[in-house]
């Protein structure tokens, strides 16, 4: 086999058999392969597709370039849960607890956050102490221990996947569905649940900006799933406006602990507790999604979830008097507020811009490798459907550098969009692949 | 400016400015931008195409990669003739040395053959003695005294071109036609002429199978060597059949002599007058091509082409001894013939095949840098339109390796089609562009 022969078989639109595709990931993998090669085979990839065998056997072999986890010594269903990336996107830190108290199993990978969304990690790791930075060993010791661990992603698990992601992210080659669903099912599978919720976002604040691309890769996810033997299912859920009110490290993770105390914002509650009813089903504990809800709710209330969230932040070194006492969390220096330009109904909440400020405040990356500042962020007062008066505080910056908030805010003055009549906010879920139960 | 934001543009559809063109090229050039940004900039190109103004820029910014010989001094239209690339084809050395016998002069920069067609340079070192290998100075002092000099390319000259080729090659971005284009034009604009004539091969000997693909890369060229002030011809020529007899490189040297001396294959003779015409007229040393023609016709009865060439071989080191004397040439060890399977006209000769056959026995390159034997080649007996009896000699075999000469005689079998009716070759001319005069 050459690599060549294979771009121009690409190039010129036939598929590529497993065995071609398993022979250039492991090349590559190994140096075998140049990047110039590699790199014009993603672009033929971008004009031409991958079909699902190809899909499949990207996704394998993605897999397979690293350690693979494996649980069957739990003899349990364990679980992961994957969202594609949204702005105040706490769900995991609600739901996986929640799920973890009612004795499914969670064993979350996650990466790090890029752009303008958010990572599960850099939230936890504002709480002093925690480390996501755990060993394959100590993470699923500390699953069998305690039914949940989150570690940050490690080169020891789907290497070529990062190599290959590094090359479509200086070649143009980033904006291909069948890639992104390999490259996000690649490391699901790697991390060794056989339960799979994915959590795929639409709307301003997405990657998927239209319901139809969110449905095509919910769709292909799932396939390659099923394909490859596990149970999943993708939720196609709402990113038009912030999840919650924060927008932030330490702000989320506040919010984050109000909820688990019954007494968060409702729409973090609520897409927790009907992801978390999916899931619980997905691993059998219960027949079907709306008595998982149930359960999960029963189980929020006499705040179980809470004290799984302590236990697991405790278990991985993190001091939980902040989530007792979360005013021990250090604030930031400047506290600005926008206010509503006028009297009538919020419309719209442009999350996207939530999300560059957040990381232009110091919340978020530029870079891979730069420094987070867990404190800065904004928080929303208002969310769409509200009535607002002219000069009403619609959210509050949170920021440590007078000029960066003072461009902040006039920034999120824009984010905001006032009209007179009442509209109804997005629903927060748009469609669940395959139906549910499947 | 920044590469990715450029492939990300081409990607997309739209088209570069002259600026993006030249910054590309000049950083790949400097090593600023690496092979695999280029890689998937050359596959979106592959996809998308390159309209004529980023054509011409890429044209413009190869040539400006290194040094442009400028030839204004002579204060004389000097000419350059470049063929596409064929299989017996030896024009240039009938041609050339009667252009200049006519007081055009000739400087022509040629490459090395690779693939199944022959390179003229490669053909001339079969002459003992002879080297293309010049410095630049070299080259332009011997336009200056004989009127003709053909060079090897260099890499003082478009080293740009070099470096992107080396890349298409191991890219499957090779069969692009804007690519093509300005990879020729290029180290034509290079290489200083006023007048170009281009050569463009069409048949199953040739890089462009089919008529129209040949006819756009002779206009694209056109339209480019136009747009760069150049006086410039393209014909479009037949390659299906092998030029003349002869394909092997001093079986090739002997057949241009005969040529030469007014005793050559008839479409040899013919298409060298004809395309000479063309460059005379092109020089505007005559009214039209067909004045052309019959200049080159007399000049080639008088012996001063044969004259010339033997000036242009002894100037640069070779032994005209073998051109006065042909039999000199060493002789391939085996000689082995190709019989006619049945009586009927020959329909058919693959020239094609001839060319593979040619490497195969040592005639060509497989690999850059591969070491060339002179003496192998094939030399036909008939041609396309001729009739044959059963066990005619179809052609006649030169190797120096036993073994290789059997496989060469067994694929040279399906060289040919003999049919039962009489056909008419192909036409040797199936267009000019621009209709010429122009």
């Amino acid at each position: 086999m050459r690599a060549l022969d294979l771009i121009i078989k690409k190039r010129d639109g036939e598929s590529l058999s497993p065995e071609e595709i398993n022979y250039l990931i492991n090349s590559y993998n190994r140096g075998l392969i140049p990047d110039y090669q590699m790199a014009a085979l993603l672009m033929a990839v971008y004009f031409q597709g991958l079909n699902a065998s190809e899909t499949n056997a990207l996704t394998a072999a993605l897999a397979e370039s690293g350690e693979v986890l494996d649980f069957t010594s739990l003899e349990k269903i364990v679980s992961d849960k994957h969202s594609s990336g949204g702005v105040g996107d706490k769900i995991t830190l609600v739901m996986a607890p929640l799920v973890a108290a009612a004795g499914v199993p969670v064993a979350k990978i996650s990466g790090r956050g890029l752009g303008f969304t958010g990572g599960t990690i850099d939230k936890l790791e504002s709480i002093p102490g925690f480390s996501a930075e755990l060993s394959v060993e100590q993470f699923m010791a500390l699953v069998k221990e305690n039914d949940i661990a989150i570690m940050a992603q490690t080169e020891r698990l789907t290497p070529a996947d990062g190599k290959l992601y590094t090359l479509r992210d200086v070649t143009g080659t980033v904006e291909n569905i069948s890639l992104i669903a390999a490259s996000i099912m690649c490391k699901k599978i790697a991390a060794g649940a056989n339960a799979i919720l994915l959590d795929v976002k639409t709307g301003r604040g997405a990657f998927m900006q239209s319901k139809e691309d969110a449905l095509n890769l919910a769709e292909i996810m799932v396939r390659i799933g099923k394909d490859m033997g596990r149970r999943i299912v993708s939720v196609v859920t709402d990113m038009n406006q912030p999840l919650g009110y924060a927008v932030g490290n330490a702000l989320e993770i506040k919010e984050a602990v109000e909820t688990l105390s019954g007494e968060g914002p409702a729409d973090v509650e609520r897409l927790s507790i009907i992801l978390g009813g999916y899931m619980l089903a997905l691993a059998g504990k219960v027949r079907n999604a709306e008595e998982g809800q149930e359960e999960l709710l029963k189980l929020l209330k006499k705040g179980v979830g809470l004290q799984k969230f302590k236990q697991m932040v405790a278990s991985q070194g993190g001091n939980i008097d902040y989530l007792e006492d979360p005013s021990l969390f250090p604030r930031a220096k400047f506290l600005v507020e926008v206010h509503a330009p006028r009297e009538g109904y919020l419309r719209e909440i442009d999350a996207m811009r939530f999300g560059k400020v957040a990381v232009l405040l110091g919340g978020g990356r530029y870079y891979k490798g730069d420094e987070i500042d867990p404190s800065v962020g904004v928080v929303l007062k208002h969310k769409v459907g509200d009535k607002v008066k002219q000069g009403d505080t619609l959210a509050c910056i949170h920021g440590n550098d007078e000029k960066i908030v003072g461009v902040a805010h006039k920034d999120l003055v824009h984010a905001f969009t006032v009209g007179d009549e009442q509209v109804e906010p997005s629903p927060l879920v748009y469609g669940v692949v395959p139906p549910f139960p499947c």
